[in-house]
């Protein structure tokens, strides 16, 4: 796999786990559907990657980059409260038998990434979906606002 | 007024109308309001600033960096039907008395703004404020994504 700090001497330093999440954002928008990383849908809980599909479908992806990430996250089922369908993304190499039924599952690199099981769609009571379509709306606008216009602070902001 | 091609030199160029825009942008934000800009609500149409509230407040502000600028829009009363507050945003020098009544005012620079006159409330229909909201999240998730990750295109998505 290329090294990108050969590639784009100005990018980003990523995490494993980031990388996974740019390879699910960029997969996912060829679906239509638009992602941000790292929401915080309620206090102690940040989701890696939340996607809004084109009918408003809200979907969450966990980004696991080896076993000891996996096994030492305890709050996954948390996050079945904050999305229509859940899904691990791991790379080719995680041992994927340790995840549980029920769950989605996609296999990722920091390019690309390919949906193998679909999350089972347990839908959103309708004033919890509003209120995430809001959070994620927020959340966009204030990273796509530090962007465009680097003498804005988010601290405040989140 | 210091010349931002001075102080940021990897600063974008922004044209008039975009400079009076970051400065509505970041005023807004000190009111708990998120931004974007240059969002498409329906074919043809295309506003300066659409602005989200706390409490799913949808605020349009059109940016008029002159007298011609503003007397070549014939399109504004369109942008009424998508928000729920309509306001101008002019400079200080801007011939205030051209703008019709009933319609908010901001005065702006590149680097901050004011409100002096609010727009009075035609508030968005359920439906429609659903759209709106969805837009509204889509067009910030997109540039979000593009600034986080430079090997997205967004030309197929807008």
């Amino acid at each position: 796999m290329p090294d990108d700090s050969l590639l784009l001497p100005d990018a980003p330093v990523l995490t494993p786990g980031q990388r996974l999440a740019r390879g699910v954002c960029r997969h996912l928008l060829g679906h239509d559907f638009v992602t941000v990383e790292e929401l915080v849908p309620t206090p102690g809980l940040r989701v890696d990657v939340m996607a809004l599909g084109p009918k408003g479908e809200i979907w969450v992806v966990e980004c696991k980059s080896s076993r000891v990430d996996y096994t030492s996250d305890r709050k996954w089922q948390g996050y079945l409260d904050w999305c229509d369908r859940f899904f691990w993304a791991v790379d080719e190499a995680f041992p994927t038998d340790l995840l549980p039924e029920g769950t989605g599952l996609i296999i990722a690199d920091g390019y690309d990434a390919e949906i193998l099981r679909m999350g089972p769609e347990t839908r959103l009571a309708g004033a919890r979906r509003k209120v995430m379509l809001q959070k994620f709306a927020r959340h966009a606008a204030l990273r796509a606002q530090a962007a465009r216009d680097p003498g804005v602070s988010l601290s405040a902001w989140g």
